[in-house]
């Protein structure tokens, strides 16, 4: 297992410097699966926040620090973008002027449908950089480099859309490869999903169960967080359908900014089901939502 | 730690004779909880359908099967209803004038208004059988004996309410500090409730994270059921969001049925709370209830 994940880099790997923008739950993470991967070459990390860039240099995801986020792209052959998803806009608008034509960049925002819009403008171009939106699947209910994780994107699926326009160029076509042999290597499944469908998809699959389990958790705080019986009696399944209310602000305004219509789709529409159900509490309708509830667990 | 739960079987435990009516999930753990636990009684089962029987009897859940219900029931000084609501309560009325006043019975369900309404009305007078309302805060989204598990109720509270009423004769009192006995010495954490209160707060903790799931998933069913990429894109936020999505109908509609109006506000209040948060996805609106949220995973 080990051998077969080693052999592309042992082979010849393109790519020998990474800089890492933004070095918290997920950047840290991108660095510790790269080495627990087998990469070899060099990895310097930036941090807005002097503590968390530390807290990588500490754990090994990282090996150096760069003062400047600029500086450190110029260096490197591949930078990964590991913050929100405005901040990641903010850096490509920064990156695009500066970067050369055998430079790639990628991300790991949760919305792709912005991100691959300033890519298509600022990236990809006659003498630019490659840019490849991605977007891994994975994560945790609480960020910050500490709780980084080296296995965190095994068996995960790792989104990529607009793979054709970063692969334009001939030295872009090469980056993107070796990025996915990479990112293959940390044992993530790669898919390839146009950006437009990805925002609809995970409006339902991931954006709509976190902002009902938001919703759920704040209410609950209202409702019972004074009652000294909850910590006990709550158990398995309260905690599970409450655990992603410690997801933070900060990460999920951005993606309620750029997914909105997608997420208020899908939100209007719980809440007619959820209206339905509790009109239907006494009747038989209720077996339906059971049933058509156990059909989609039976499939997943 | 194994003598320490021991213990008081070894001084002298008054119960020795226990029957379980039904043997699925619920019943079957506690049938191997009892015996994990140091019970040395006999413990006989009884279920409508010979196949979940045959299963708790291979497992050793229990010792005998009993061809007739209230046979077993007659021939023990503990009797555990572990079925639905609506089984229980028909239970109750055909044991009620079988019984004597040095039996005890008691149940799992997870509504208790009426439980208790019915043990007042049929039980725990003079001449009668002692009732004590129980509630294990403990299951699986999947029914069944061969899930049993002697370690379910580890942890876990297990709710007792109207506990006055069935220790209103001396021989009642008897058998209901036994009782308690042995499932604290099953290692769950035994707590007291009024009946009333007991379902407005499962309403909240229990009962609405339940219909919220079946909700999120008979939706989910419908928009993305189809989706070649679902199985691969959902991650652990939605397998944990949709889990309780397959509980089974034949249990909730039972709960649906005895806790409607609580179960009716709390799914009101989502709703609200849903319609509220998708209107202000591109508010600072939307802080307030992450931090609320937060809040409520901090506390618990």
């Amino acid at each position: 297992m080990q051998a077969e994940r080693l052999a592309p880099f042992r082979k010849a790997s393109l790519i020998e410097r990474i800089s890492i923008l933004g070095t918290g739950l997920l950047g840290t993470s991108v660095g510790l699966a790269l080495r627990d991967a087998g990469f070899r070459g060099s990895i310097t990390g930036w941090n807005r926040g002097a503590e968390q860039g530390q807290e990588a240099l500490r754990m090994g995801a990282v090996d150096s620090l760069a003062a400047d986020g600029i500086d450190a792209a110029r260096a490197s052959q591949v930078t990964v973008l590991a913050v929100p998803i405005f901040a990641t806009l903010d850096w490509m608008e920064k990156l695009a002027p500066v970067l050369r034509p055998d430079q790639l960049v990628t991300d790991v925002g949760s919305t792709k449908r912005v991100i691959a819009e300033a890519a298509a403008r600022l990236f990809n171009a006659q003498g630019r950089a490659a840019f490849l939106p991605g977007h891994p699947m994975a994560g945790k209910e609480r960020g910050g480099a500490a709780l980084g994780d080296a296995n965190l994107f095994r068996g995960a699926v790792w989104l990529f859309t607009d793979d054709a326009a970063a692969r334009r160029s001939a030295e872009g076509a090469e980056l993107v490869r070796a990025w996915r042999e990479l990112v293959a290597a940390m044992d993530a499944k790669v898919i390839d999903l146009d950006a437009a469908r990805h925002d609809e998809l995970v409006a339902w699959v991931s954006h709509l169960p976190q902002f009902t389990s938001t919703a759920l958790s704040a209410l609950l705080e209202e409702e019972v967080g004074e009652a000294p019986e909850l910590k006990d009696v709550g158990g398995r399944a309260l905690r599970e359908m409450t655990r992603l209310g410690a997801s933070p602000y900060s990460m999920w305004r951005d993606i309620a900014h750029t997914n909105t219509e997608a997420v208020e789709r899908a939100l209007l529409a719980l809440e007619q089901r959820l209206a339905q159900l509790r009109e239907n509490l006494r009747t038989p309708e209720l077996r339906n939502e059971f049933e058509q509830a156990n059909k989609f667990r039976r499939e997943t």
